[in-house]
């Protein structure tokens, strides 16, 4: 089957065209859907994609991400997890790209595990199909990583965590990060996870990761840390506590699926193998294609 | 007993003439440590306090807080915990006030609990000092509030937590912050503490934080959360997790005492009522003063 997939997020905008699991075409931009205003999107995706849509008329045209967000094209609600292909296929909502043709937006999910504690995803739960675990969890390490229950080929739950922001706005925006020096050492990414073990609930260490930062500005001011460490220190901190927290509420397995940035799927290899867990690294355009196909497969046009 | 105390920190430059236990004159102004050069601290302090200095031959001066800093007048070492007034006075450094008179600067603490651990303060010694707890519990909320244990009326170890600037950021500087509106909609602070009750760590409830912090944001997008309950609610699920930390770091007491902004007390007191916990508030002036004369007992000019 040939289909046209945009996976069209905040900052970037990227579009292909697939055969069976193979990109025969693609284009992409910095046109995320927080540069555009609103009416803007179909000018957009025409401006890339219109060659395409003449050159393959029958192809189902699918988007994927913050495409269909609020501040996206059209808003697609959230679908309920536990969700598999069949249900996200069925709570695909209808854009026109041109002259009636339709195209197909990708509903998030949304997680509701306990009373008053919601999370959500939009372009992940693609990825996640495509991943080709069935049973298992996948990690997408990022701004916002994400962990993700899968179970008999579908998303049973997921946990969001603030990760890749916190590093952010410690590091470039508040007290913490204000003496740390570069070239870094990375030496510090291993004693920001020694610290986290602080955090991790064995033997009743627990000292809350509000403590452990403000620790980390202790160590540097006193010298203990020296400040080409204290970058690396504030990684190793995070990715150790979002660890910590993950193990907590899903059940720890021996090996976990991973799909994101190469560099950053490395220290989270090294970080989880102090838990003796393996990672599987899955290319994210693989799992992409292989996602929306497995969608498009419950897809009646 | 007269002395001068002069409270100096970051971002203010407070003094006082103390007789006894009474305020007899003050001064303050805007020239904390923060915003003064090397060598321009001597010239601050006689601007206000010259004529203390010769109304009051014979009174000691004293500073206390972030003057004693890198950034201050002249660096005095942190000195290490336990620490009662004797070690406090015993680690006092001097600086030259005027035509070989001299004022001491009091020392802030260092705290290592842990191997790979460190905590410091500047000032709050002088303040928990004067607190009028021998043994037990004092908490002093603020931009990095600190939990203080007492024991035989010496400071025995303690924690500092990075809530107030953590709250700061994520309101005024991150996603999660963004879609809060004004005015507040005080009923989010107890939704924020229901939150933070997920990582209490009460039958394994152990999310974590960088978890609930997202969480904010995917309640507020998804429209469980209103947008005018969005700040307090952060504001509750920080204030909740530095106590989920300190609770699991220090026996939990009775009662505690609070040093601080009253407004913040009464939040802090709303959050420890959940967990039995009563809270008395002391003066901040009154503290200050009694610890500075308990360091001063010990002090051989």
């Amino acid at each position: 089957m040939r289909f046209i997939l945009v996976d069209w997020g905040t900052t970037r905008f990227r579009a292909f065209v697939v055969d069976g699991e193979t990109i025969v075409d693609r284009v992409s931009s910095d046109e995320g859907v927080s540069a555009l205003r609103e009416g803007q999107h179909r000018e957009v995706f025409l401006k890339h994609c219109r060659d395409w849509l003449a050159r393959e008329p029958q192809a189902p045209v699918a988007l994927v991400g913050m495409v269909g967000s609020r501040e996206g094209w059209r808003m697609a609600p959230y679908a309920p997890c536990p969700a598999g292909p069949e249900e996200i296929a069925g709570a695909m909502i209808e854009v026109e790209v041109e002259g009636g043709r339709k195209g197909h937006i990708i509903p998030g999910l949304v997680c509701e595990p306990d009373a008053g504690a919601v999370d959500v995803m939009r372009g992940e739960e693609t990825l996640c199909l495509g991943a080709g675990i069935s049973d298992g969890l996948i990690c997408l390490p990022g701004t916002h990583p994400k962990w993700v229950e899968m179970k008999a080929g579908r998303i049973e739950r997921f946990a969001t965590y603030f990760t890749g922001e916190m590093y952010a706005l410690l590091r470039h925006h508040s007290m913490v990060g204000r003496p740390a020096t570069e070239p870094e050492d990375p030496a510090g990414f291993d004693r920001g996870l020694d610290a986290a073990e602080r955090n991790g609930g064995l033997s009743g260490r627990r000292v809350g990761l509000l403590h452990l930062i403000f620790g980390a500005r202790a160590a540097a001011v006193t010298g203990r840390l020296p400040s080409e460490q204290l970058g690396p220190y504030i990684s190793g901190l995070l990715t150790g506590d979002e660890i910590n927290g993950a193990f907590s509420l899903f059940a720890k397995p021996g090996r976990v699926a991973a799909i994101g940035d190469e560099g950053r799927i490395a220290l989270f290899s090294r970080a989880l193998a102090r838990h003796g867990v393996a990672v599987d690294s899955v290319p994210a355009e693989t799992a992409l294609i292989a996602g929306l196909a497995r969608i498009l497969a419950h897809h009646r046009i």
